[in-house]
């Protein structure tokens, strides 16, 4: 045999791994690397910048730890999230809301709360808002007793397990009623930096990016019989909402806070409505699992 | 504004890039992110295949310390690391011995020996090789004085730095003589596996591939004026020459173990004969900086 050439690499690794048992990684591992070496053909990667791609994902995993999901982070700022959730709401049996990124600080630990609750733990005068909305079916019909999962940053634009490890704060898990509200006390969210002191921070400054995510609040819903609903809400008056850096913002997905909403169970106070309808669930989503992990399921321990 | 679709991300990813100042850097990331993007497209990712992928480049980058380099073993049986090596030895001005892959045990810190000497700090009774050889340029002209580095594992098919971290062995660094002459004592190389204890481990188990690599001595070759030179010999009568798991092994690069040689310094030992021919260097090549690096260099600090 003779030496292996550019041309000729990429089937031999195809070859390598027509072993593998399992179809579909089979098909998925053979389009990464065809796609990873079309890359590497395109532009002429020389062995200097593979070195320091190399040295780039190293530094984005020593960074991931059970608080910090660098990878995600990566993910996100590169669109591939966005695109995943979007490849997933074209899966749907049913045009529901919109999916939208989970992004790093998603965690199962948040406390459960009766309706109209307040998720952040202290509220500065002024700040305090209503958050509520209508769960529903694709064709407006009510669906009780859903789960609807909140979280958000504080007023200073950080999420709780940025501030601290232990802390669980601006975060809670509500349920709807027979006409299918949720109804939430919160503070109004803060347009912020996404992590910017690692290597994906580097990145984005490198290419001049600002950084910036538009404010929002995220959802994760579930009901039996409906599709799981990974989404977020954005403030539509955010300069951020049209070039969010992980591109997770969207006009359908967009919201105003009202001085005040005569339709809003609780009164006196600023309010945001956003409605969801969940698709109904296919055998196909029940076997695909959750959209989004929590992050520091993915990483139990660090290194 | 609406939301992105999966047929229009993409383009929202490359516009927010479009404003990076280092055009090599635009055009890397925007040909990155077109094919990670076609890649998802191609195979409709799942979240949860996502969420895998997530966790498993996590993994990938929690295994690597200055010891051990588990982004590089991946980039190595994926093939990308013997395409960057095709694809630089493509951009020589002249067609020179063949680069082969510097992997992940290569390490700056080698002893300065004199010719002859054996580099294994113990040798066991009958495994005792010679290794020798020419270094020219093309042409054929003797290279005097150019920096031969050797690397291999034990007879256990073990590097050092496998062994403990402390550990210098099986590594040094020769120079060619006024004929371009470079003589070495070793021990035979075995062909291993690669280190299977981690995620790259799993992933070549789940493809049914054998993981292992055919017996070889690295070479990192460097002399005033030509282009430094990374490579390998590999032993032709190893089973798995054809069909090595990191792509590196090539007919060309392939050597015997003769009894006896006559053309050898050193008699009454069997003996390996590997000449090596320099490109010239050019500009470019001197820009360019080494191919491969020392990867204790690429992560001074574990995490």
């Amino acid at each position: 045999m003779q030496g292996l050439t550019p041309d000729t690499i990429t089937d031999a690794v195809l070859d390598q791994m027509a072993t593998t048992p399992d179809p579909r990684m089979r098909e998925v591992m053979a389009s990464a690397v065809r796609h990873l070496h079309a890359f590497a053909r395109e532009v002429n990667l020389t062995p200097a910048e593979w070195i320091k791609g190399i040295a780039f994902m190293t530094a984005v995993g020593k960074m991931c730890t059970p608080e910090r999901q660098e990878f995600i982070l990566l993910s996100d700022t590169l669109g591939l999230s966005a695109l995943v959730n979007g490849l997933h709401d074209s899966t749907a049996m049913e045009e529901g809301t919109h999916t939208s990124l989970l992004g790093p600080f998603y965690r199962e630990a948040s406390p459960t709360l009766a309706a109209g609750s307040q998720i952040a733990k202290t509220v500065k005068p002024g700040s305090e808002i209503v958050l509520y909305g209508r769960v529903t079916d694709v064709n407006g019909k009510p669906v009780a007793d859903a789960t609807v999962s909140i979280w958000q940053t504080g007023a200073d634009g950080l999420y709780d397990i940025q501030e601290s490890a232990a802390s669980i704060d601006y975060r809670g898990v509500f349920t709807t009623d027979a006409d299918g509200i949720y109804l939430v006390r919160t503070v109004k969210p803060l347009g912020y930096f996404i992590p910017m002191d690692g290597p994906v921070g580097d990145m984005v400054r490198a290419q001049k990016r600002h950084g910036m995510r538009p404010a929002h609040i995220h959802f994760l819903v579930g009901a039996p019989g409906y599709r799981e609903l990974v989404t977020a809400l954005y403030l539509r008056d955010d300069p951020h909402l049209a070039d969010d850096v992980v591109f997770g913002s969207s006009g359908d997905l967009a919201v105003d806070v009202k001085p005040n909403d005569p339709g809003c169970p609780i009164k006196g106070l600023p309010t945001i409505r956003f409605d969801m309808r969940l698709s109904r669930e296919t055998a196909a989503d029940k076997a695909g699992g959750r959209v989004g992990a929590d992050p520091s399921a993915i990483l139990k321990q660090p290194a």
